[in-house]
């Protein structure tokens, strides 16, 4: 069977040294490119860092969809014969821009998704889409995108699996908190459990840091269909988590003689 | 703040040999009762068994709810001044039975609720339920009761925190599986990955064997409100489980300075 080969990018983001921030990234680039990837993956806001002051910064740090950000993935995707999904700024016609995501096959966008569940102070300075998060048909199956916060809400991914996507990439900036000595953060277990609930792959694509005096998780993982983690979790350190997934596994749905996930839902009832 | 101690009796059923089952309920119980529990958890089916052979089987193990298990429930509750959670097999006037579960304080019945997601040969032996997973008014607090598979789709979780639910107790029997070594089994994710979704505790009552044949994930688990176990998930083995939870963390919702859980959902996004 046709394997697809995944490469997360996890590397260190600062607002303050763009072009520190884009030297890790094509580093990251270069040592996933040995492994030959189908799909590589960048974190949110993946060149112009998280912490943004206030709305005319990060105003000023946007660009358009035909921006240097996503040239720059479309230029990737025909040096590597990859698939590019990664988080940038865009630029509004209003205030505020908007954290975006695109997906970018053979030098073409595939698609724009603009960030719709925000978190904390990313309310005082983004504006939120409006839009479900995309299932976008691709040379290797049907992926979904959506941004950090966004992959918490379980019926966003269950919205997306109900769709056809057989993998969920989530660009993500995790920032730091306290998580008790041995457990995995809970956002890591979020991202097992709604797997498992959809009988999906699931891609988290974290960063580190610090920025602004803000620390981050650095977790990036990837979750088979069952929910374990089969790449990953990073632990809060610069890493590229590699890893061949079979997308036929979760398009099929049968997880006992009798049940299917997704199928086993009572709408009627929640 | 008046903390709620809850206790977890996790034992080995087995549905042919009831006496030695339910001995091990009460051997449970008197060492929960060590603690002075205010309420305290069986799992499903927690005095007939659960590997039924055929529905004539099931349906002559049933009871009403009047029956000799509910009745225990009522003695229990009050000579331990407890409230009381545990599943039975519920008498039906069809040809099935119901796989039940029954909330008791001060001797009465608050509710019983009937299994709505089958699992696997569940399907072959059961009626299953068509009415939401209640929310009960307890002297602690609201409880909301679901059984083992139901407790399974985040939207069921969901749908009793957005009515006030503050703990969620699932009387359960989980099926061992393979589990990667060094992971927990993606129904222990789940239930801490609903907890944190929805600010709410969430509390398993698994149970050991064998039974016919069947072995047992023996995971029975407490998790606060961010999704970290604060008791088990238990080993494998009989184990009474006893965590103190204050409720009042479960009613706040805020998990940053500009977000809710619950609240920041976009229904008309899924």
């Amino acid at each position: 069977m046709p394997m697809t080969r995944v490469a997360v990018c996890q590397y260190a983001i600062d607002i303050d040294d763009p072009a520190g921030t884009l030297e890790n990234l094509h580093a990251s680039v270069a040592e996933a490119a040995e492994s030959n990837p189908d799909v590589i993956v960048f974190p949110e806001l993946c060149t112009s860092g998280y912490v943004f002051h206030d709305i005319p910064e990060a105003q000023s740090r946007s660009e358009a969809v035909d921006g240097p950000t996503v040239q720059l993935f479309r230029e990737l995707s025909l040096q590597h014969h990859a698939i590019v999904v990664g988080g940038f700024c865009e630029r509004s016609d209003g205030e505020r821009p908007f954290n975006s995501a695109a997906v970018v096959e053979n030098g073409e966008v595939l698609v724009v998704y603009r960030k719709t569940h925000l978190w904390d102070t990313e309310k005082l300075i983004f504006a939120a889409g409006d839009d479900p998060a995309p299932v976008v048909d691709t040379s290797v199956g049907k992926i979904a995108v959506m941004i950090c916060y966004d992959a918490e809400f379980p019926e966003m991914v269950g919205s997306v699996a109900r769709r056809g996507a057989q993998l969920v990439v989530a660009p993500s900036n995790w920032p730091a908190k306290h998580i008790p000595p041995g457990e995995r953060s809970s956002e890591v277990i979020k991202a097992q459990a709604f797997a498992a609930v959809n009988h999906v792959f699931t891609l988290v694509c974290d960063r580190v840091g610090p920025e602004r005096g803000v620390d981050w998780i650095g977790a990036s993982v990837v979750c088979d269909v069952e929910g374990y983690p089969i790449a990953g979790p990073a632990q809060g350190k610069p890493a590229v988590l590699t890893v061949d997934l079979d997308f036929a596994w979760a398009s099929s749905k049968t997880i006992s003689a009798n049940n299917e996930a997704v199928g086993d839902r009572r709408p009627d009832l929640y």
